[in-house]
């Protein structure tokens, strides 16, 4: 049934409860709320969601698989190229739903309290995959002789932050694109990263790169 | 009047107050659970602080402060040097007091319900310090041509992102110690950001560096 913007009530209902979790908390919000927001009785939201944890869960996952979709390593690809075109996507879809990922951060440190051991052990693993992944393309980097020696644990956990944390000040219609800002950090990290001189001061982001960056790349 | 651990008992309350709000959130935590752990009654609780918000007040000025005093730009240091001690000494608070800084993050989306615009008002002032501070070090090494051009403000909000969002896993007991911490972090960035190919490969964070990082320094 869907009403007047071409949404579905459940997805309705789902995008006002982000934006009331995001301003408010989860805790400081009520299904009430949300009822009054979206224009439904109580019992009807209650149909599309048997509890407000339900709702908070559909977010995460929805969060969790916008992320995930910028997880893929491509072997034909470079280790620098792979960590691009990784910051690339997670950028993208950050600038495109800040609040859905506002409400996984915020609520992250709370997320027992309100989740089932196997709903909190799906979040966990799906976070596991993300970091694996950028610590695992690091790591290729230095096996392969392409990038320095370093800590990819403590960088990549560092380059997550940096990626991921751009949820509290990216938006979609801001003075630089997503990809803009992909570009920045993703050249930032891997000049600092790339042995090879030459690759490292003409094609830090790799042969494949489909933008320019704001005329520091052929410094 | 010290109790058994010998701080007085506003430290204590504090201390155990900042606990719960870590744990459960501003929002999730009543005064109530605050004098049961600390073991005071509720009027004397109410007599350290007369709002649940001055205790979150307090926590958050006593976190801005140690975040501030991270950041102090001495000019006889080089933009490298300077960007590299700064987080030497912000990872060295954050480590020494995450639960502070878990919970300054943590509600920073709410603070405008919680505080007057008073209050709010000095915690944007204090967070535009700290911005800053990184951006006009990183606009600094540019100007002086010790950096390539990059977007700055971009890459002091990914660093700030990188550095302060440490809180949510750097730990004083951690495998690496906050020092080897900020020097894989500033070594990471700096070599991204530094022009000169020596400088970049042998002292990427100044002359003055104490410590040294993990063997990747010197290849």
């Amino acid at each position: 049934m869907p009403s007047e913007n071409g949404l579905s009530r459940r997805e309705e209902l789902l995008a006002v409860a982000t934006k009331l979790f995001a301003a408010r908390g989860y805790h400081g919000t009520r299904m009430d709320d949300v009822a009054d927001v979206v224009g439904l009785n109580k019992a009807t939201v209650y149909h599309y969601y048997a509890s407000k944890s339900l709702i908070l869960y559909d977010i995460y996952q929805r969060a969790a698989q916008r992320t995930l979709a910028a997880v893929h390593d491509d072997p034909k690809l470079s280790a620098r190229e792979a960590l691009y075109q990784y910051t690339v996507r997670l950028l993208d879809q950050i600038a495109a739903n800040p609040e859905g990922a506002a409400v996984y951060f915020q609520e992250q440190p709370y997320i027992t309290e309100w989740f089932t051991e196997e709903q909190v052990e799906e979040v966990r693993e799906k976070e596991t995959q993300v970091y694996e992944h950028v610590h695992g393309l690091i790591d290729r980097g230095i096996t392969s002789g392409e990038f320095y020696e370093c800590d990819s644990h403590v960088l990549a956990l560092g380059y997550i932050g940096m990626t991921l944390g751009a949820y509290r000040w990216l938006r979609p219609s801001g003075r630089r694109t997503a990809k803009e800002i992909a570009a920045e950090f993703s050249t930032a990290l891997l000049r600092g990263l790339i042995r090879d001189e030459t690759v490292r001061v003409e094609s830090p982001l790799g042969v494949r790169t489909e933008i320019g960056t704001a005329g520091h790349n052929s410094r």
